[in-house]
């Protein structure tokens, strides 16, 4: 099954950033990927100060646009994230169209970014998002797809139970920064897919100095084994890559960790 | 608060490897190392034919030597692992004795080594060994610290048990493979660390291609930003290193992971 994880530059014009979505979807089916990835916030400045700008509402234009761009290129478009406006709420959310245009999945990132790294990047989404509840996964052709966004990739509980669900790869549109980026980024796609037994898959914008949000690019795919198998760099970029979901299979199969888990060990750590 | 990775040699004799450990053990002390860890089966060769050759008991000749070492020494001694018999079963267990030689840890390997890897290692521990059930802490001079067993490290949920207890650190004797070694050793140290805000050490025999089970050596020591501070390289060795455990508390305050976990979210995965 081919992906492909669009690492497309972002300015502070929406319907610049949707035309560029759309072209670099294009060349994605073009090239025939089944499943299309757009980076964290694709559409709209990184900051608290833009957000309420940028939102809109699921059945808002933007939402239209993408499920029409979708079924034109006949691939599972994951929407990247937009910030979506509910009632009086923000989150911070990606929705995911099949070939039909149809939306079969919607995550709203469950941990927001707060952090004040000394000498580093500060940010606090908190202050302006709200937080989603519920892990996400969809099917394509049959295969379980789990869905977070960004800093959800520091929880490895959550990780954990898309794997127990059923999950063969994770999808995480996301916008690391210059201070996190060298730090964490490779590593927890690495991990993430060795704990877990699957595929991980992170997309980004590209790199972009003079944005006051600097993203660290570097779109990635790591193998069940932790091997990263495609990095994007920092450049705008479309990254192709083929995956062979039975690599799932002879992993668990040779080194079997989920079926070692001792749950009966580990469960009062986890009550909530 | 100094610690002492001993990444010794380790031969078909059990009194050598005593002696080698009490000769690193002193020499420990001599640097004013605070605690001193051995690597699992320090005793012993690293199979199954060998473990119920070398076990003993805990009331056994090894572990009072092992006992009257932490006194002597008058540090805290993380002696490693033994394979140790207790009534009809064996277990791979790591003893913690004080300055003045008291028992007081005890950590029985949880999840045993069962991996049969395409052109790499096979391994399977459970066809000797009995597995543990509990998460272990021990504290040093006020400092909560978990101890677990090699394999165990792939289970991201025993080192958040132990952080949700309060470890500041988790040491881990333990002996990865040339297989595992080269894909997941340092990924591993480095991620626990990164996830749970604490740091991690990993005491490993030294390399000796003669052996049937091949050390991939290589003791570390990683701060709770992720980064590898210390390594021990593949020979034998004593790995020195000063920890200030205000390190914890700054990442954990820079970077909040551990209170921005969201149990509710996924507490339905980690039932028992």
């Amino acid at each position: 099954m081919k992906f492909a994880l669009i690492q497309m530059p972002i300015t502070k014009n929406k319907q610049e950033n949707l035309q560029t979505a759309r072209r670099y979807i294009a060349q994605a089916a073009a090239a025939g990927a089944r499943v299309a990835v757009l980076p964290e916030m694709f559409c709209c400045p990184y900051s608290n100060s833009a957000f309420p700008v940028f939102a809109e509402e699921a059945d808002g234009p933007l939402c239209a646009a993408l499920a029409q761009t979708a079924k034109e290129n006949a691939l599972t478009l994951v929407a990247g994230s937009i910030p979506e406006r509910c009632g009086d709420k923000l989150y911070n959310t990606s929705f995911v169209f099949d070939e039909n245009g149809r939306q079969i999945a919607r995550h709203r990132k469950i941990h927001l970014f707060d952090a004040h790294i000394d000498g580093g990047q500060h940010f606090r989404e908190s202050a302006v998002l709200s937080p989603g509840c519920q892990p996400t996964i969809f099917t394509v052709d049959g295969i379980r797809i789990g869905l977070c966004i960004c800093f959800d990739i520091r929880f490895p509980e959550l990780f954990r139970a898309m794997a127990l669900d059923g999950a063969r790869a994770v999808i995480v549109p996301a916008a690391f920064n210059m201070t996190t980026g060298p730090l964490h980024w490779e590593l927890s796609f690495r991990m993430r897919a060795v704990d877990n037994q699957l595929f991980t898959l992170g997309a980004a914008p590209a790199r972009d100095t003079a944005r006051s949000y600097v993203s660290y690019a570097h779109s990635i795919v790591c193998s069940p084994w932790g091997t990263p198998i495609a990095d994007a760099g920092t450049e705008p970029n479309l990254l192709l890559v083929d995956i062979d979901f039975a690599e799932v299979d002879r992993v668990r199969q040779q080194l079997p960790l989920l079926s070692a888990r001792r749950p009966d060990v580990y469960a009062a750590a986890f009550q909530s």
